[in-house]
């Protein structure tokens, strides 16, 4: 799919950021600025609308390299950040926008669904081809372990499958916030590894008994649970285990 | 209600474990046996039909002791473990066994629902002389926060009207496990402190959405609902936010 280019760089606070591109999809990597190899690679998907570099997914980035000596790694899912638009995605953007202000919530529903079932279809093999070339890296290698970061929304909708297809990834944070249908109940049924799931207590758009069939859904007994009033845009998480991935990615 | 005496005291691993009576109560204190005040008084519950030094709760008190500096209380609640057992406490007990035995889950529901509601009448003022005691003693003082450390089911039960009650608890941890009735849904909805509230998420006796509509009722923001797989007596925890009291009792 392309092979990987470095773009920028910046140090600050410990952590090196790197801006690079593999092929057309641009990402960008947070990595300790000293220290031996990351101790793992963990994947962390954006929310709808957003961008690899949305500022609540980078501090938790950074976190995670400072606190846990992770290298953490963000794309732009189709159509999202850098990327540019398909006549698809404009159309699904207008149809949302149109379903969003006419208060009709099936609709909203279906456009939702379909828009990401497209976004996933292409996401996956970029990610896959993002760690491919990431792996060729000397400070990650073949032998870091992998884990998917979250977050919850779009980041969800597309980790599921994207964890379920590929076998390096070993844990994964996964989150409510985003409609539940039957292709992501499929890939959540083959998922194995541990699994933390992430569920905004009083979302508006999403019922909490089709998250709770997807909690059910992970064919692992090693899940948990965690939820916190709020919804998917208001929601201040507390009380977090943030031992998970590393727990799992040693 | 009585007078604080120690009946017995025995030193291991760095945790001094002292046997008490307040009145007719015995409890139990784990102590650091070393080191100064205690950084918290933490109050745990036992389960139904269980008592003050069950294996599970023993070893979550050593740990909260050494981990943490806390100073750990359990009491028998009325009836269990070392107290005798009232005429009517048996006759709730053959109730009991018997709904079990014949599978009458309405009967078996209501005759717990009005052991519950008895037990607590007479645990929640003895859970408040043995606070009152405790803290005439010097390592304790008026002045170590004090939170409710637990666990699920019996434990819930007492602990939620015992936390309405008495303003000197600044966070508890309660669970599921054990059915969900009025008297304790409008005690829930007079705490205001931090709560984390840890759910079997399979459990046989106690439908989830009674267990979702008690976590509801706590008047407070900073509530958090963990769970994992498994039924009350299976259940294995694992994530959970090991450092919710040590957080909010500091």
């Amino acid at each position: 799919m392309g092979s990987l280019c470095f773009t920028s760089v910046a140090k600050a606070d410990g952590v090196v950021e790197r801006g690079f591109t593999v092929g057309d999809v641009p990402g960008v990597l947070w990595s300790p600025a000293s220290g031996p190899a990351a101790a793992a690679l963990v994947l962390m998907g954006h929310g709808g609308g957003l961008h690899k570099k949305t500022p609540a997914l980078a501090a938790r980035a950074r976190e995670a390299v400072t606190r846990q000596g992770f290298s953490v790694v963000a794309i732009d899912a189709p159509g999202h950040g850098e990327r540019p638009r398909t006549a698809e995605d404009e159309q699904v953007r207008a149809d949302f926008r149109e379903a969003h202000a006419t208060g009709d919530r099936e609709r909203f529903r279906s456009v939702s669904i379909a828009y990401a079932l497209s976004l996933t279809e292409r996401a996956v093999p970029e990610w896959q081809a993002t760690v491919d070339a990431l792996q060729q890296l000397p400070e990650i290698g073949r032998d870091a372990p992998i884990g998917y970061g979250g977050g919850i929304s779009l980041g969800t909708a597309i980790g599921i499958p994207l964890t379920a297809a590929d076998p390096r990834i070993s844990a994964a944070i996964f989150g409510g916030g985003f409609f539940v249908y039957d292709e992501l109940l499929a890939a959540a049924r083959r998922i194995t590894v541990p699994v933390q799931f992430l569920l905004p207590w009083d979302d508006e758009h999403v019922d909490r008994e089709s998250c709770f069939e997807l909690f059910d859904a992970f064919a692992t007994a090693e899940k948990t649970l965690h939820a916190n009033p709020g919804d998917h845009r208001t929601i201040r998480w507390n009380g977090v285990d943030e031992g998970f991935l590393a727990r799992h990615l040693s």
